[in-house]
């Protein structure tokens, strides 16, 4: 199909599908003529995937990018896949003025209390030992407090994650869940915990 | 204290402090001669504020105005309070490109299912639906059929969060907690999901 095809196929304008070409989320099509080129299903399936990721999961262009690219070449373990995908935190600047509080070390409390395995590398690790610092440095210890009631949470939800991605055919197929679960899920989780903080709010006050 | 000394004492530099107050989100300062004013400790407290729901929360410069906004005027009730820390989601957009897929209906049913009261007006309902629909989109059903062990985490998660804020002295207290604690919370549980599918991963693989 040409472009303008393709625009239709997806929902997505011919302006954003020339972005997405140029700023390489989106492989090119084939050259059929000198002056025409030919796109595919895949190209309105990769469409669909790329907003999916920058429109819902919030994503940057540039952390879409880093995902698409896992995507692309699954390589020979899902644990490296795991570690792209879990870099798509849809944070501005995380990691950006890191400043190594107590919270990390509440952290490793944590890890070590819930027996996890979890390498010094993983994002996470940092990111929430960031949160446990701003909640002492804004006098809201009764939050930090909440971590391993959380922890459980989190634990309930990956193992469901992970099961999922367990039944998927192959590599490919489990590569692509586990981008579209590990994204789209944060937004889901945010997304139902405003629906039950209302529920619970409604018991309550 | 000084605008310098301000900026000192809250780790924030001057241009951003100036576009703090230009943007709203920090009071002005008292005038104490023509030619000076005057900032508080409540300003250094309020800066920690401001940043920690831009550069933890992933907040926008608009909506982290509006969750101020509710911070100080925290209403005669909790439940306004919570509305508006409810829809500091921070996504991209968000809303933004709503269509009525099925997603909804199946967020209804979850509802149902999980014996929840939630308004019509909930920012998550729609936001679930959109994530359901999406994964419909993608061709990944078995995500969507995570939803009901998602939502069980959600609502423990819920929980500890009422139960945080319930533990406050004043409204006033309540509300910062309310607002810190729905911004930053999705940020810790994002965190604790990425660790926790590492550990779980490492068990699987």
């Amino acid at each position: 199909m040409r472009m303008s095809e393709l625009s239709a196929a997806s929902g997505v304008s011919v302006p954003s599908i020339k972005f997405y070409l140029r700023e390489g989320l989106l492989p090119g099509g084939e050259r059929i003529k000198a002056n025409q080129v030919s796109y595919s299903d895949e190209h309105v399936r990769r469409l669909r995937l790329i907003r999916a990721l920058i429109d819902i999961g919030g994503l940057s262009v540039n952390t879409a990018r880093e995902v698409l690219a896992a995507v692309d070449a699954p390589g020979p373990s899902l644990s490296r896949t795991f570690g792209v995908a879990q870099y798509a935190l849809s944070l501005s600047g995380s990691g950006s003025t890191a400043k190594d509080g107590s919270g990390s070390a509440e952290v490793d409390q944590l890890v070590e209390q819930l027996g996890w395995t979890v390498s010094e590398e993983n994002p996470g690790r940092q990111l929430a030992g960031r949160v446990l610092d701003t909640f002492a440095e804004l006098g809201q210890p009764q939050l930090a407090a909440l971590a391993p009631e959380y922890a459980r949470a989190a634990e309930a939800v990956a193992r469901a994650d992970l099961a999922s991605v367990a039944a998927r055919e192959d590599v490919a197929a489990m590569t692509e869940t586990v981008v579209v679960g590990t994204v789209l899920g944060d937004t889901l989780l945010t997304a139902l915990r405003r629906m039950a903080q209302e529920h619970i709010a409604r018991q309550q006050f």
